[in-house]
């Protein structure tokens, strides 16, 4: 299904007074106001091919209908998000939940929706049904070469998949590691993943980059064989230029300065980019913002300034994906809230007074310092992200939008109530 | 199928030497040997039985084959296990997983293998083929009634199927919880969860307990509704005397001091007893210690010195249980080695020298009370605990036999390669 | 040192114009609006009287100058800060940092600057030159019955101190506890506590509380005896009508899930009240709101609606504190910072939508109770607390004027350069 | 005050007959005994010069008495442990508290009991009486370039003291960071200290090394400067081959796995050495092995095997040293116990099958690992150690020879009791 132009506009309408007086009111304060608009409009969060349909733990999975049976609905799934809030105009695929079977329709089928291809992803944490090894004891790490030579022809495959679709980054997340004191030798699990990347590596084309996921742990684990940002950054300088680390918020120990880490890699010039979620225990997979926004705010505080003191491209240097769960809300509106939490976010921070702030650090006036960051953070920022979306064709309030529209019950007409999607 | 006696026989003839000249070193400096011998043979730590089969994650679960494929086959290996180790004489039911279609012949089942029915544990965390209404936003806690009542009722029959067995106590976990701020009344949760819980008290037999476990959190969580040792003891105290705190190892905030908690709940006459694990990160539900076996020791030494000043029997006043997810181990080999670690930290804990470490505390000499502490869990009680399987009829080396007799390998003929026991 | 009316008027009037214009856009969206400005006023926030020097840890204390030298000065700091922002009208006295050796004339120098007196603290966590008996290993908890006397009697002494004050409530923080396995008894320390708080308890005046603060833990420990909040629960429990659980933020176990900690306590009527703080690790003493400010609203959000439910007065019937430690920041303009940040939280709670809240909750709409949650959140309600502080004779922005007026340079010239105040 | 020979000669006969018989129990299961034993001599771990007095908190510091007063004193302290266990003959000096104002008489003083001088540690954590610049706001990170010289020199300084004394280490630990967000741009802050660290690299004489510790967090910390071993080992890399990663085992997130960690910079070859205490919930500085000595266990089994397969010297190619606080106890047993804890563990690590543990790795047989790490570990080696302590010239039992000789009260007697040594 689709948005109509004219339900978007007569929403709009509705609502435009309102936001009229609420954008001039915060705009009245910003120097600059179009270059920040047309930052926020430049800046596309990829939504993963597996968040479109309900998330579930090893206890279930509660779907709530009308969840995309194929390739082409979880493209229709963005579509509408896209259309919505002109901020998620990418997807990012998994292999295999969701291969292209036939390339060019796939991608004119995204064009129509204004939809580009960004990083794939690889799975080597599940055994597929004709698969010849096992992954039970992990894949790129494993002590058998057979099964590292099958997980890496795997990724090549993938790489595949993407140079067909456009994409120019393999995003590759292991959950290898042990469970035990004693299972492995971490020396040897080290290396043996490294000779497996290098293969991966050597079959990048020439645009492409390779992203690294570390993960401080999984459920029931001893160990991971990528466990921090340090180990991650350790192979990507052992891989060469392509290859970088990439950050999921949730894959920290607690307490973990996650903002810090951020500002290290870029000024290493090894940051590929981020799986935006939230989390109140380990990997949780919450709506992005919904726990701790504040933490949010100081990430892309990092990514502003140190994007700039690089001179990078805020829209185009970088991965932005969500990497959710959605498993007691609807996967659409779900992914509505996490996209606003991100341009929140990323308001704020554009509207953090680099200078002063600049010379609060270098005066040690650490009041100030303060006062300059939460002055940008506790400003009312939703009618700027508001513009932005209304001015590159979507709509006011998205989440109110869909709704209003009842577009989950028209889904589940078009689609049923029973599906599920793949994925986890 | 069974250990044969003559197997068993042949195997300890082998090892019989060099057990006792090992036994004989530890057991001299034992006061009282026979006396702790007797303990640690009284000391039965029932089997779930949702372990026998491989456990398994979001991502996937990889069997090892030969699992058994009903209740009859799950009875089965837990009479091997106790066969091995003679302390394994109980078993914990899930329900629905492992409905007694037949009470009268399991128990007898149940008999031949020396083994009774502990705690029975039901299941409000996932929805059932049949289900009139769905667990997705929780169980006892629900905003609907009529949710609510399908989860008291589905316990109610649980205890049923407990009376016919012979059980005497019904094992609560609830997944309910929130995944959001937002999402759910803290005190309407509590409300509505102690109202459910009061219906099921009622239908409780007269020798009855109800053990209310706590669980700190789960993934994808922001809340859980029994979520620490403080909130489950407030329920135990509202509802009344048969109702208790079970502690999970597992389900606690990172560095909780668990063994003053267990002191706590014995001071209170408000224990439960135990669902045994290990873990590094979160509920990892590995084998009992295998990450932290100083730790076990220290809840055994509060057990032993808290039980003791309350009169109680070690071996029947609490509820003993593993609570392990075996996913890249062979069920019953990893089983056997939970066991002798609860049955090594519980010797140890009995040799701790209780009168010294009292002087030592009323003195404040730290440095004696961690010698003292130190002293006991220093010794190698391997052979104590080797003696007291051998005695009561078991094998000297539990894993070693299972290897050398090739019991998974007649299980896989048995059963297959490809069976998968019920549970997660 | 005084602030002058007349340079608060005229720094009010430079900013009056830019202060209506946005009190008029945030305010047109506020039903009953004069009500919530009211509630706004009302509530005050006590100021420690060990608040007012720079604080230290085991590596030093770097003290910035112009630190109040006794209790005088100390009074006419708080003074400075409620005369700004008319939210600090109230102090809470550590004995025996801050004795007051004429009550009748310290009475009237408060009285003088509107400040009432608020919980008083007592101090068994460090040894006085004069002492009996040492602290080392504990207080009320201790195994000598000397040492608990001599503790017993310093917390009636406290009491005695607050009663000529006015004051009308004990709070007592212990550090008691243990640094190794087997130090302590878990048991015995329980109950010598509480032995020892019943002697406390019968020595309160009619009208007075008793706060029983926990703590999981501080360095260098293995245990502390009242730790969490299920064990301060059972001692207010325990000890009768008049004993509540005080929390402060910092002392959590990692990940903590403090606002439902909050929730239950107003259920069960016992909840004291609030150190408020904020930390990134550990007990960190922060700047309130300064790591999670979203965590903070969270807090208020269940204090509002759990206060609400039970009518009590938001402002006098729980107790408000701020226990923070500024170590590289000017005093002042921290505890200016921290109040500034639960004004703003408590307005934003003030201003979720309940009703719609409750009406999500029951249809279990977890994206709607986000949004509503995030509705209020994310609101700029600056201009709210500024005129609520306007309007009871406050200043728009207190941390510009202090700086504008030099109030610490002036407080430098009166003091000296080099005084240190009394506390930690 | 010294060990008398006769008195250690006295004391072993009484305790030898015991000895000899668990000494040969255990003996008999080890290959190679001889060897081990060796190896158990040729360990020793430096003993920091601040660890001889007892340690405090920011609430206070409670001295026991008879502690040393000057650096002489503080060798003789060294001297005792070293004469009990024969382990301990390193100090690692601390400047500016332990400066050595005559080296050739200190030198000789060490010789005379046996000790060397291990690396020496600078401090720039604290302010002097008589420094110029202040370190409130950190030291090698510092914005102000003279704070920065001053701590560059001050290093500088501390290789010329250990030049003297014939250290060949230099140990740095900054407590540079940030209380809060805003205070340090983070990029910044790494560059400054990279630029310090390399004027401190300069002056480092030829077969020097330079020690680069982490630390995750500090109380009322945001963050800090060389907050993880990936910052520190990306110091190491960059400065050159002399400088290397020094771990703390306190100085982690919780839940970290250390041992991974260990195994990782062995085989980069940046592992400098380690700092042993143990912990519970932060940087607790307790006792080596009294929390949670099983992870001890195991990162010696990554040290003996890592260093093995690196042809690495296991007593001299690594910095070994305590770096405990001992707050409730004597100082000198402390150490007894925890120099105890340390060879416990290096005795069990040398223990594991490291054959049969490839194999099992190599087969993925995960029980088996496990086996063969609980077989080395569950032996009681105190029999080795003790014989390793013996052959060496030390008594059988140090802690009971410590206080049946009255040791504490002699000091006391000859130094007095309120005597507070340098330090904490």
């Amino acid at each position: 299904m689709n948005i109509e132009k004219f339900q978007a506009a007569a929403f709009n309408d509705f609502h435009i007074q309102a936001h009229e007086r609420n954008f001039e009111h915060v705009a009245a304060n910003v120097p600059d106001i179009q270059n920040l608009i047309q930052k926020l409009q430049d800046f596309q969060v990829a939504i993963p091919s597996w968040a479109l349909g309900t998330g579930g733990t090893r206890f279930g999975r509660f779907s709530g209908g009308g969840e995309p049976r194929n390739l082409e609905e979880k493209i229709s799934d963005i579509g509408i998000l896209h259309a919505l809030n002109r901020s998620s105009g990418a997807i990012s695929l998994h292999i295999p939940w969701d291969i292209p079977e036939n390339a060019a329709s796939i991608k004119a089928l995204a064009a129509q929706y204004d939809i580009r291809f960004d990083a794939v992803n690889s799975n080597t944490f599940q055994d597929q049904a004709d698969q010849a090894h096992s992954y039970k004891f992990g894949s790129l790490h494993h002590v058998d070469k057979a099964v590292r030579k099958q997980a890496i022809e795997h990724n090549i495959e993938v790489i595949r998949y993407g140079v067909e679709l456009g994409s120019n980054a393999l995003s590759l997340w292991l959950a290898d590691g042990s469970c035990f004191p004693g299972q492995l030798n971490f020396r040897g699990a080290f290396k043996r993943t490294l000779d497996s990347l290098q293969e991966i590596y050597a079959a990048l084309p020439d645009a492409w980059k390779l992203y690294i996921e570390y993960k401080a742990f999984e459920p029931n684990f001893y160990s991971t064989t990528i466990g921090d940002w340090g180990q991650s950054l350790l192979f990507a300088n052992k891989l060469g230029p392509k290859a970088y680390t990439l950050v999921d918020l949730g894959h920290h120990l607690p307490n973990a300065n996650i903002e810090q880490i951020v500002s290290l890699l870029l000024m290493e010039g090894k940051l590929a980019g981020f799986h935006f979620n939230d989390s109140k225990y380990g990997d949780d997979d919450l709506t992005v913002g919904s726990i701790n926004p504040y933490q949010l705010f100081l990430i892309f505080n990092e990514l502003v300034e140190g994007m700039n003191a690089r001179g990078m491209n805020h829209a185009t240097d970088l991965g932005w994906m969500i990497d959710a769960s959605h498993n007691v809300k609807d996967p659409l509106e779900d992914l509505l809230q996490s996209v606003e939490a991100i341009m929140i976010a990323y308001a704020q921070a554009l509207l953090v007074d680099t200078k002063a702030l600049q010379t609060a650090q270098q005066n040690n006036d650490v009041v100030a310092a303060q006062e300059i960051l939460q002055a940008a953070y506790r400003m009312d920022v939703r009618p700027l992200v508001a513009q932005a979306r209304l001015q590159a064709g979507g709509v006011l309030q998205p989440v109110a939008f869909y709704r209003e529209f009842k577009i989950r019950e028209q889904l589940i007409k078009e689609r049923g109530l029973k599906t599920v999607a793949t994925g986890l």
